[in-house]
């Protein structure tokens, strides 16, 4: 029996999210359809550090699986990525201890989302960045990422339906930074932290732009964390689109365990 | 009657290039289409920079027409993005003088190659750069580059079955960059002159990277050439694939005439 560690990107433009579903195409749906046929046809559960939503995209996603047949890291990873289909590659593939899971060992997440700022649509970001015509105040944008950092009560920026588990979850890490590649000059904002709520990140991305918009003044922010259980979903900003979301990185260091940005 | 600039983009991976092909989509056909209906239903052609092949991206291309009916800049640009479909995009609507033409008021043209050194695939750079598994030696790359600039006679260097048209060229810029962008690190070769023959810069390329992959000498490339009409299609490399290629600038600067690189 081995226990087999993926790391996986895809471009979830087609993708309805990372969990299988009836009828739809999925990552968890496509991994484990060729992990099973790779492992000699028997059924294998594939278990991600977490579910990305659909049309989320991933540099860095990690999976699990445990099984029985034998096989290399190099025969993995090649035969993945000749079989996956083109939007999903696996970009490494090792034999772990037998106790790691791809969700439960998990000690921190990175996720970024990025904004074009734009007056017209651009083909070759289509789906990947949320485009806004602007102007955006930036700096207000990076003060309100300011006042994300640390330890809150999230209840104004998870889904509104969420099953009642705690909404305390701790910010490491939101900046922004200009990242200019060979497509053009996005804004990419950076989220890290040991875990985070369903669309807690597109939220958080939501209402950081209403500040830089100018529809929301940035104090309302450290005001609504404050207010923890009390905060009310509708008193957050829109959901931003899926679009602009990638999971960069998912750490699996016991030291990450002990760091705590700063507390409210 | 007005002349119209129009400076477009697209993502090339799903349109059977620029010109106007029966059965397929291309550039022209889908401009051809919405600017005939937003100038009244008459049928509209529509001139390209220069024809940009299957599987080709811009950045920057440019196309010109001429209409009776009367339009805004403003409005033309929003009903061109309102309805082209989201691979092509229009950056920028001008009026322009009478005698402007897209291709025979062109002076200088900016294509950029992308590459992707890396062992595995990733979803996010699918036909948007050319993977090489490497490991390339770029230092290698960077003199073959150096030994293009100028003008020389491009024989062995475009597509076999071209016109009996000169084949001199001039080449004013030749580097190589790496571009680091939120979907990760590329190589960028950049390529400037007047005007370029029919496959010469994916020619150029695949030339320049046989010499980065160790499968030909640096000095070969000189040599060919210097041999000028006596080159043959077969001693340069392989046409580099259309992926990795995208036209990012078209100059009218009537400055650009007179420079001319350092001559052979």
């Amino acid at each position: 029996m081995q226990t087999w560690k993926l790391t996986i990107a895809y471009d979830g433009r087609n993708l309805c999210g990372w969990q299988v579903q009836p009828g739809v195409r999925t990552v968890q749906a496509e991994l484990e359809s060729v992990v099973s046929r790779l492992f000699g046809g028997v059924k294998i559960c594939v278990h991600g550090s977490g579910r990305t939503d659909s049309g989320v995209h991933a540099l860095g996603q990690v999976a699990s699986f445990r099984a029985e047949k034998e096989r290399s890291p190099e025969q993995v990873l090649m035969a993945l990525n000749a079989t996956l289909p083109e939007d999903i590659s696996c970009l490494a593939a090792e034999i772990v201890e037998p106790a790691f899971h791809a969700r439960f060992s998990a000690t921190g997440k990175t996720y970024r989302y990025l904004i074009q700022e734009s007056a017209v649509r651009s083909p070759l970001w289509q789906g990947l960045a949320w485009r806004l015509r602007g102007p955006v105040d930036w700096a207000g944008v990076d003060e309100a990422l300011l006042a994300y950092r640390g330890t809150w009560d999230f209840s104004a920026f998870q889904a509104p339906s969420m099953p009642r588990r705690s909404p305390v979850r701790t910010i490491w890490r939101a900046d922004r930074e200009q990242m200019t590649g060979p497509h053009g000059a996005v804004q990419a904002l950076t989220f890290e932290g040991p875990g985070f709520l369903r669309y807690q990140v597109r939220i958080l991305v939501g209402t950081a732009m209403e500040v830089g918009l100018g529809r929301r003044p940035v104090a309302s922010i450290p005001d609504l964390l404050a207010r923890g259980p009390d905060g009310a979903r509708d008193e957050a900003g829109r959901t931003a689109p899926p679009d602009g979301l990638y999971l960069v990185r998912v750490g699996y260091e016991p030291r990450e365990r002990g760091v705590l940005g700063q507390a409210p």
